[in-house]
């Protein structure tokens, strides 16, 4: 009889504690790791998480607990969900339980902050004993909230490893969470992380009633900047066309469940960014990966108007309404689509 | 001083009535053709377009009239809004009166049954006469009931010519319509037929309370779908990265706007094609482009899923549950995202 596979989960918020519903509907055992004391007496005991996934009951396959040596002893996997910011931190608490074999996959979006790297380097710096090719990526177009609710969902996992990439999407893949595996793991978390400021300046454009034909334009430039930032960074430009590019952006700019929306949307009807993120309560992730890309963009000398118009509503006062309509052109005329094909015209 | 270009606009309905609004805000003088002598009595004494834009006041620079040849004598340039399948009459009853050197720009998505021509292919069977280049497509992520209220909105003019994309450009440009201009003219084309498919699809998901996270991958695999008839027709693939593609789907799937969409959503709800067609009372594009996609995606030898799975739900009486789960692809394992990059997987 094959042993079960368990897999550790760090840490409990609403993303993290739906992968782990999706891996106890495919009789995993789960592992999952909290700081917080009253959280995993919470889930262990009334197998619910309230405060990020409230109203819904959790399988009692998934067990807490607040000792990473318990999460992540015999475990097979580990699946880290910590925000950006906390990503090194966790990863370097968990070095002395990792086997060189372990697969690590990781589900975050966003750089870290200072150093901009990406989640999956951030990870092999505080992981060394790993073997190459051990970590992988899992991303796409998919609400906690849904998710947790078996609504269908159709995720991408990238690895620089084939192996590894099978084995993730063998552990999560089942009738209602589709999984597809992919070679590009630069792509996947550039893609994944860009289009958090892209929700921004939805929500904003939503929050200005400007339409939705305004909407779908500043998606189509949305999509062309991550796919400029992330070719510059060495990612596949089909991958911005796919699950973890295109898909991703369009569920996030468009769903009532997307933070960063709402942050963009709260933004637009004259809240400062203090005031968004005291209401918010949660980590919103695409007012660091502005910061960080703005950056990026400097160093790859890659034009991102969204995201350059974003930072001086978050960082230097501009008003939503005059950032916005900077986007739109006005005034200019004769312009080419950037996408288009000119050899005609040349 | 300058003359004051006239357009003429065919026919009258939301789309073509709406740009018609957009050129009158450019101080163009707009002759606008409709066979119903009581819509053109109604526009040019109430200045109103009930039936397709109601609650709508026009400018007094729209003039309307039944007669073809007084809409098009004196014009530059003509915009032809008619339904695909009134498209190659319209065209046929205008020769007489068709200059040479005319511009003519259409705005309408599809392809023609039976031939399955686009629509300048057809344009320009009938209007043999126009020297070559004078045709040009208007396109974009654009709804009629939002461009008539001025809200921002972004679109491509493709043309074979530079020169008359750019004198479409000129005559539609303002500082709430923004136009590039984009040499892909077959691109431009197959996307705005093509997207009507997916919104169709989209719809039935809605319909279904897939979710979000549903309907996003169900739009990325669309826009691959799209993509690979289009590059086969002789499109460039980035077409359908910009404003033509990406952008006219997304509007056309998440926008309580669309036709298709709604379509869509009845057909889930369990009404028949017929029912549907008879209770929106418009046409519905997408019916027929799905049935033409069926053909073309035989004819070059292009596998298109989510156009399959549709044309049994229309013609064949297939659930829209089981053709939605179909595409969902349940039991199937080990797949690779089609758009990825796999030289390190050979």
């Amino acid at each position: 009889m094959a042993k079960t596979d368990k897999v550790a989960v760090l840490v409990a918020g609403s993303w993290g504690t739906a992968l782990a519903s999706v891996l106890a509907d495919n009789d995993k055992d789960i592992s999952i790791w909290s700081r917080n004391a009253q959280q995993v007496e919470e889930m262990n005991t009334l197998h619910t998480n309230e405060r990020f996934l409230p109203g819904v009951q959790l399988s009692p396959r998934i067990h807490a607990t607040a000792s990473m040596e318990e999460a992540l002893s015999g475990a097979n996997a580990v699946l880290l969900v910590a925000p950006s910011s906390a990503m090194r931190s966790v990863a370097a608490a968990m070095k002395p339980y990792i086997q060189p074999d372990m697969t690590v996959i990781h589900a975050t979006k966003g750089f870290e902050t200072g150093t901009l790297e990406r989640m999956s380097q951030v990870i092999a710096d505080e992981l060394p004993q790993l073997e190459p090719g051990r970590i992988a990526v899992l991303s796409g177009p998919s609400h906690a909230e849904e998710v947790i609710r078996r609504c269908p969902t159709t995720v991408v996992v990238a690895s620089e490893s084939q192996e590894t990439a099978e084995l993730a999407q063998d552990l999560f893949i089942n009738s209602y969470f589709r999984v597809y595996t992919n070679a590009d793991i630069i792509g996947v978390e550039v893609g994944g992380a860009l289009k958090n400021i892209i929700a921004l300046g939805a929500g904003l454009t939503d929050g200005l009633e400007f339409g939705d034909n305004a909407k779908a334009a500043l998606l189509t430039r949305g999509l062309a900047e991550i796919s400029r930032l992330g070719t510059a960074m060495g990612a596949s430009p089909l991958t911005f066309a796919g699950l973890a590019g295109v898909g991703d952006l369009v569920v996030t700019c468009t769903s009532k469940h997307s933070r960063n929306w709402r942050a963009g949307y709260m933004l637009a009807q004259g809240n400062t960014l203090e005031q968004v993120l005291q209401q918010m309560g949660m980590v919103v992730e695409g007012v660091k990966t502005t910061q960080a890309a703005f950056v990026l963009a400097q160093r790859y000398d890659v034009t991102m108007p969204i995201t350059e118009q974003l930072h001086q509503v978050l960082f230097s006062g501009k008003s939503p309404r005059a950032a916005v309509e900077d986007l739109m052109g006005r005034g200019r005329t004769h312009e080419i689509e950037e996408t288009a094909n000119f050899r005609e015209y040349e």
